[in-house]
């Protein structure tokens, strides 16, 4: 996975335990694509604040995900269903079944968009 | 849910967060039933230390939990797809599918036990 988009992931899953500032100079940086330096100007602080910031709050969501591993795990179970809707697609079942199916498919494609 | 069940389960999610003390005595606690009083005397320290190291633990996790919610996003999933596999076993499929049906239903019972 791409770096950027695996910190914005841990972003999503962790983001909640930075500190305000962290997530704020993340957020920006990863979710809205601003570079350090209109980081800086926006938030009136220092372009090294700003990178001092960021690099705390990656290294504190990668040891977050080193001792939880919920991203890990969220990813292997959004595969686990991947798998199994490929599969519940080849399934031929009785007319009187066909719309029943259907729903359980979409459910699970609702449930992995 | 119970609560003693509910910081087992917190424990589960979160405790690698925690202090290895913290870890241990909740551990001991809910996992392993010992008394405050059992723990203290198994690890050599006061009852009054294991209590104050029991609440700060507790007090952490459910912070966790209102910050992140995994515990409850993994319920509720653990829920759409228990509702999910009910439907599924009403599905009436062509004699050609059936061993298919079946490896899928258990692979989802495996996923919720």
């Amino acid at each position: 996975m791409e770096r950027n988009i695996y910190i914005s992931w841990l972003l999503d899953f962790y983001g909640a335990l930075l500190t305000e500032k962290q997530r704020t100079v993340l957020e920006l940086h990863y979710n809205e694509d601003l570079s350090l330096g209109e980081i800086a100007e926006q938030e009136g602080i220092s372009r090294q604040g700003v990178y001092d910031a960021a690099k705390r709050a990656e290294t504190a969501l990668c040891h977050m995900e080193q001792q939880l591993g919920l991203l890990e795990r969220h990813i292997k179970m959004k595969q686990f269903f991947a798998d199994w809707l490929e599969r519940l697609q080849k399934i031929e079942v009785q007319p009187s079944s066909t719309d029943l199916l259907q729903v359980l498919t979409e459910n699970i494609k609702d449930y992995l968009s």
